[in-house]
């Protein structure tokens, strides 16, 4: 294995990935999941490199001069415009070679639930047909696990219990929450991302209204 | 009666349902009722074929190329781009020659209370002016039933247990929900099966609200 | 005092009217207040005409050909197109010369707080710095009453019944609710009339809070 | 110090100003926040002027003709198109010298939890990642208060209400509440007014969750 700081930015590839940023950004922020300048969105570029959304844009409008393009071991320290939040995008790249793109957003619901839930460590689905967005879930009742995980302002340190929890939960598993915080999903590319983030915003959207009601999760 | 196989189709017809399926699908897209990638629409051509979304594409940004011009006896087997779910629309359309156009959606307040309500087999509605958005309905003091059937997905099976559950309805009806998954809604061409999906919506939601202060439904 | 019949249209005026038509059923469309074609609009030309929206056309996407110019006295009889509730757009310009612009919409909050509140005849707003959208209400202090009455389809009665019930209701007033069917409101102009549908939409979203939060009315 | 009336206006500062106002009146409309014509909007200009959204337009609709430039001094006796909540922006400019950009507008929740915890003086948000939309904010667990003060249609009076119950909330703190109103918060230029008024608006929405679900403030 080459390390990343070897290997060649593919030009054509990069050049793809930041448009498709500045798309998943846009439908991010017309839906109101991105509000403060919250959020951040990235696109894999080959084996070595990422698109990533920089520090501070605002996702509604955002142009490709909002968009860096890092090798997958880049930090703050050699990229200062890095969103603080970039190594919870760029640990998934590194750990799962089959991830190409990663959403972090924050729907009411999603930062309501998490921390309504942060001590049971999950949110479970089943019943609901909408689960059959997740690539894998092929039925209504088969159960989907959404975990959750503490805040935590130190990101290296928040990855890393990302990557220790979702190594307990069955597979499919295309997210997680951070309590209080948002929902992070990814997919192979840009399109399935956007469609597990839907699938999940959906879901909670379900868990909200059992929640209004009284329902046991 | 000729097989729909022997039937030629009509070239003019199908270039307008195809404009028809694009402009359905945008309208249910702008309102998010389809995230996901989820819901389908379709459009009668004539007596023995339909334009439907094909499976897969993202409805709020639908283009003709999305849309499959098929027999109605056409089945996976044969087009392989068929939704899954296609069977529900084909089985109405060969059952029902009135009907012009099959809309297919996932708003929140459909899927959630389909299955809230699952046990009573439907949802019934009395005393709302939008009643009248149903073709026939003339009075708020008309009841307005909207069955509900457990999902299945077998869609043929699926489209079996609705036609059945449909023969007991009271006319008018022009929709059924499956229980944690959506609304099905139609009308005798396109404009009409808007109108019924916007009505039976909006009726979701004032029971939504029903739910929330514990009326009794 | 000239019969409508004998005035003649003011062209100039009729031009401008329509186009005020469209502006506010687009207006009304964009936020969801007429699903299912349901609401309409309308502008008074003069002293004996009005331009209305047509029965049955999508507000949202309102031309000026969904737009009729009858005299105040006209009837389905002479109008064919005529909404079925035009007569509660015509007997207001006719009973008071100083209501230029009137909106029939359906938010849901309207529906269905007018459904739940109809025994007590009205809902009354006091607190809400909101309130002093509507014309002469200087003080968040000053009470808001919107009356509410009984929903009937013969819309002459209809009218009737209103007129009586407004006749008790202390000023300011210029708008009222049919339970569960939705909310008439008015003013001098287009733009008048468009602030107080959307003060009294906001006044109805805060009620609507305060019933989920269980606060006494 | 120079009184304002000595100061002469920067022109290019100004028209950058006005291009601002629009800006954030537009963005404000299309959310839904100023309802009924309510909210304003406002840029510092220099050390002496302001540009302030005129009485009574339409924000979702701003033009630059619905922008005012005045003196940090100036009142509705010199300026009669001021609005009547001028005071509240212009005693903000004068007192804290680094406030850029003012906004204040109507959400629901903010007029709903406003009034509902009037008689607390503050709510109070810990525990939420959105927090740190606000300048100075780095973790969730900071604590950060809102402040209520009582409604009053003397603004003047209000203004000098909000200075004295601004100087006991401990910093930061970037806006606050007046009861059964709306919500008025700064920053040092237009983007962070945005962005903090983005950040209170959300965690609204959770608190709002939080009443829903009874969950002690």
């Amino acid at each position: 294995v080459f390390a990343s700081s070897e290997l060649s930015l593919p030009r054509e590839a990069a050049a793809h990935a930041i448009e498709e940023v500045v798309a998943l950004a846009r439908w991010a922020g017309a839906r109101g999941w991105v509000p403060a300048t919250s959020g951040n969105v990235s696109v894999r570029i080959g084996e070595g490199f990422a698109a990533l959304t920089a520090t501070g844009a605002d996702k509604a409008a955002l142009t490709p001069d909002d968009v860096l393009v890092v090798p997958l071991h880049a930090t703050r320290a050699t990229e200062p415009r890095l969103s603080a939040e970039a190594p919870l995008h760029l640990s998934l790249y590194r750990a799962q070679p089959d991830v190409g793109a990663v959403v972090h957003v924050h729907p009411t619901a999603a930062a309501w639930l998490s921390r309504r839930r942060a001590r049971e460590g999950a949110l479970g689905f089943q019943g609901w047909e909408i689960g059959k967005g997740l690539r894998g879930i092929t039925t209504h009742e088969a159960r989907v696990m959404l975990p959750v995980v503490p805040n935590d302002q130190d990101t290296e340190r928040l990855a890393l219990a990302v990557a220790s929890r979702l190594a307990t939960v069955p597979p499919p598993c295309f997210g997680y929450l951070v309590a209080g915080h948002g929902l992070t999903a990814w997919g192979r590319n840009a399109a399935e991302a956007r469609r597990h983030v839907e699938t999940y915003v959906e879901l909670l959207a379900l868990a909200l209204e059992d929640e209004r009601a009284g329902v046991e999760p």
